[in-house]
């Protein structure tokens, strides 16, 4: 396993140096304020050399930048026009749409842009795709999609979808909230799609009809319904409160806003800190930055802070402003990213402690209060003790929990139990709703993983003698059978025999029903259910738009009731975990499972690439490019907007 | 005068074709959604050749990013470092400030980054030059000061200085809002300057203390006093209410915030517009945009709005939402734009009538409510009639008036009589304040035209045989002393002698003090003050940070109660008009004074050239450069955020 440590990755970036020496005062000249000069290092020979190519390529990218850019302006002469329309055709139905529901809503069959040229007439008539959320799941499902399958329509409170492994990135200013973001309009563009800006409140799956409340222009909210022939729930998740009180006193990092309303406060704070009549003791409290939660977000924001510090506060703010700075890591596990390989914790934890972050692991959050954050930790003799940190700053990133409308369909539906989910069988098909009708995926959404809820059908499939008690012959085929139910319990159930053998007590050579009972108990226990990630969530979102498309295709054309189920179609999904990565402060962490990579800025390039190669649209891959550009010449933008 | 109206531009649009057409191809291949193809126009055989080029350009011109994009990724090597900074020398006056002044609040004399090194240390005994305002005014001083002049400290609300001609571009999305700031703290590094995050409320001229109310860590207020030797005031001003009730429900647009909530609210409404269950009716009052105002502002943000409905609405909202918009600019005079050249305004006028949009001229607005906009009108028959257009957003833009801070600082000088700004003399010394102690620049301020209120010391200094008369040489002396004092009377004392005869209605060859005083009143009725534009308070900074650069190395080095006065140093202030210009629409005008230049494209990018040029760093340069180029390629962002 590759493992640079810090030194090579510094080796790497020196050897770069000639490179990218020359072309700092090359920009510099552009600069309105003169940044701290690189550390020396002596490479004038090979920089001289270097000047001359470096200042051909910064004048040749110049010039191409504004060739371009006039072109583009040239360009514009086409997109100006003076198109006027007029007489759009509209279904009255459209203004005027008939009530009905359990709650007499007015029912959306018809949109006010269904007739407004041929091809929305066709799609009109096409089955009802109604998507709630617009997220990393959605926007799946809209890529793998294909023009004609159905009439789409997504509902989401907000107009953009965001990517979201960013965010912290964007809660500092190293790259604009504009960059993470894409009108969903935009996306839907391709599949002449529906928006709806709205929330989901609720589901009549007898009917099947979307309540959602929508903003009216005075301000105030209003319900409709929206039917569906197939409804995916892609609605997310909010952070789970673990019970703590005081959870209004602290910042979540989900959404753009967040991120705008995270950097307000930092700013803020650095701001207050600099003011002339802030007391030594207020200001070390303004300036010291909780994060709860040893999580990728947690970190990363940790780092970016840290980053923030170092690179632009300590260039325009009072120096005793650096220096009172304190961020603090409180992780409930003993070690942060533990989700992760051993070797990434403990390198994370290392860059940390030598960027003097402080880490408190093994603690137990008790409460936040306006000024204190108040947790509980073991100390040396074994008691555990209360301890409390002032801080104007504390972001809560600690597990997810259900939002409203997840809540609201698992309660409509008697066998979800699941506490911090919608239970979805391999099919991603909500379990309990109409077969084929309801999906969910994404942070809203856990695939079963109990086998004890299919005991009773798996023993009637498999004891073909009635005789009350599972034979090796037997257990084998219901083996196959649990495997084709739960994908996930494939690797719990290779050693077949030996499984039986195990929970064979009385060796019977056969498995009575309390013997079986236990095994699947245990086996089901095994399993551990797929985490709550962008990558998971996407890759749901592709593996449901492919089926759909499918179905769309397939006899009944995904109408509602239609003959052809989802595993007739396509097998069930299959998570193929490509590895998780984390951003740690100027250096970078990835694990892939079977090896790990971590190192300074040459991890810190490829989990940049990575992400960029990511981007939903080639504008947020320009804009985010350009943010890293500008960050590199200007620096943040310490802006507080 | 070259007047090439719509036509040439659009050949000359046409001319760079060959050049645009391949590009857009080219570059649409990128984008994640198909724009409208460009009006068909044959161009073909040249394209083909093109091709090629833009291909290599834009091939050339992508490499060129990336490569100064590795480059600067690279640099990132050096801007990030182990730097720790310990131990910060620090006063303990700024820790326990001393209290005094009139309400005895905490004197900020010492400021915590006062002590961090030896350049701060030799600054902090410098004398103190404060200002208050972060706009045009402010940055002008800024820029023309040289470091080591002053102990700098600036005062502002806001952390960051706004480019406010772009505000109407940036309310609709044209520019994002972040192109068009510039941190304070940035551009203050260069004079090692001081930034009070804060809210300037009184001052204190016996003692020099400004009373700054700045924000605490829980979110209350409390205030400070700020010493100073030299206080610049550049608040900038409030909108004129012109008494008209309702104005609480009008957007205005002054602010980074005004234009960031335009937007929402243009977003929100046609996203509301788009719902299934919208009335027809409530449609079209959500998307009636009523500007009230025919200056520049409003004629610029009309025309935005239109650009974006035309541009961007069109290809991704329901075409009844485009159908259903109605643009109303309601403006008091009979012409819009009158403060420019008059083929100016009728252009203008032709363009907006060709654009349907709807002027409404001579109106006066009556009042504005949630829902409606009531305006006054003279119908064909002469009498006045009240009409109403229903809307969802009123844009208010007419005039301004004294921020709370002006009317505090006039109300404290008992000659202060202007309405709506400090008056200062022509060295833009504050009327009434210790000389030399307090300026006032940019839209806060108008500089005296009144020559009425130098009668007395007037005639004292000019009837030499004290005969209670002025006869032609003692009047010609006079001449000389009113153009020191107001030089903008210049222009209208030429006539020196045809003056007199006019005025000496009894012919003695000698004017009485009523004639003369008749003759100064006249006289100074007919002085226009200067207009309340960004031209003038950067002309007045950067003046005024001239002048106190030279008073710094005069005798007396600026400290308060230098002996070295104004007059003795620098001339009066005068204004040179470079022209206003403005933009409507995917064509723009130019006032130059002397002559008018107007067109449609050319025009446009000549405008936005010239702004481009005004900026404050070459960071917003490189901002505003990618957004225009953005937007040719992806369009405006449509995102709400």
């Amino acid at each position: 396993m590759f493992r640079p440590a810090f030194r090579p990755a510094q080796r790497a970036s020196l050897a770069v140096a000639s490179l990218s020496r020359p072309l700092v005062p090359t920009c510099r000249l552009y600069t309105t304020t003169p940044r701290p000069p690189p550390p020396s290092s002596g490479f004038y020979s090979k920089a001289k050399v270097a000047a001359k190519f470096t200042g051909f390529v910064c004048a040749s990218s110049i010039v191409g930048i504004v060739v371009v850019g006039t072109g583009i302006l040239a360009h514009d002469a086409f997109t100006y026009s003076d198109r006027h329309v007029s007489r759009v055709p509209l279904n009255p139905l459209a203004l005027h749409p008939e009530r009905g529901g359990p709650k007499n809503l007015p029912i959306a069959r018809v949109l006010i842009d269904d007739e407004e040229d041929e091809e929305a007439k066709l799609l009109a008539i096409k089955p009802k795709l109604v998507i709630v959320g617009g997220g990393w799941g959605a926007m799946g499902v809209l890529e793998s999609l294909h023009p004609g399958d159905y009439h789409v329509t997504l509902v989401s409170t907000d107009t953009y979808t965001t990517f979201t492994p960013l965010l912290p990135s964007a809660a500092v200013g190293t790259v604009s909230v504009r960059s993470l973001i894409e009108p969903i309009r935009k996306i839907m563009a391709r599949l002449r799609g529906h928006f709806v800006q709205g929330k989901a409140v609720d589901l009549v799956m007898s009917e099947r009809l979307v309540e959602v409340e929508t903003a009216k222009g005075d301000g105030s909210r209003s319900s409709i319904y929206i039917p569906y022939d197939k409804l995916v729930i892609a609605v997310g998740s909010s952070s789970s409160t673990h019970g703590v009180p005081g959870l209004e006193n602290c910042f979540q990092l989900k959404t753009i806003g967040d991120a705008q309303a995270i950097r307000r406060r930092i700013m803020d704070n650095f701001e207050t800190a600099s003011l002339p009549t802030t007391s030594q003791e207020e200001r070390k409290r303004l300036l010291s930055f909780v994060v709860c939660g040893g999580g990728p977000t947690g970190v990363e924001t940790a780092a970016e802070i840290y980053d923030f510090c170092q690179e632009d506060i300590m260039n325009y703010f009072p120096k005793i402003c650096r220096e009172e700075v304190s961020i603090h890591v409180i992780q409930s596990r003993d070690h942060i990213l533990n989700t992760y390989s051993e070797e990434i914790s403990k390198f994370a934890e290392e860059k940390f402690s030598r960027d003097e972050v402080d880490l408190i692991t093994s603690a137990r959050v008790a409460g936040v209060t306006p000024t204190h954050v108040l947790y509980t930790i073991r100390n040396t003799d074994g008691q555990t003790e209360q301890r409390s940190i002032p801080t104007n700053f504390v972001l809560w990133s600690t597990g997810i929990a259900m939002n409203l409308f997840s809540q609201r369909v698992s309660n409509l539906l008697p066998n979800q139990v699941h506490k911090k989910a919608i239970e979805v069988d391999s099919h991603l098909r909500v379990n309990g709703a109409p077969l084929g009708e309801v999906y969910a995926i994404g942070d809203c959404a856990t695939i079963e993983t109990s086998l004890v809820g299919h005991f009773l059908s798996l023993v009637n499939e498999a004891d073909k003698d009635k005789n009350g008690k599972i034979d090796m012959s037997e257990w084998e085929y219901m083996v196959t059978k649990i495997k084709e139910r739960v994908p996930m319990a494939e690797d719990h159930l290779a050693q077949v025999k030996e499984l039986f053998q195990l929970y064979d007590s009385d060796a019977d050579n056969s498995l009575s029903l309390n013997e079986l009972f236990l095994l699947l108990q245990d086996v089901g226990n095994q399993i551990t259910s797929l985490p709550a990630t962008a990558q998971v969530a996407s890759q749901q979102g592709k593996y449901l738009g492919k089926k759909l498309h499918k179905v769309a295709h397939a006899e009944g054309g995904g109408k509602a009731g239609a003959v052809a189920l989802d595993q007739d179609i396509s097998p069930p999904f299959k998570y193929l975990h490509l590895g998780s990565l984390a951003y740690i402060g100027n250096a970078a962490v990835f694990d892939f499972g079977k090896y790990s990579f971590m190192g300074g800025l040459v991890a810190m390039y490829a989990w940049r690439s990575i992400y960029w190669n990511e981007q939903v649209s080639a504008r947020t891959r320009a804009l985010l490019m350009i943010d890293w550009i500008i960050r590199g010449i200007w620096g943040r933008d310490l802006s507080r907007i």
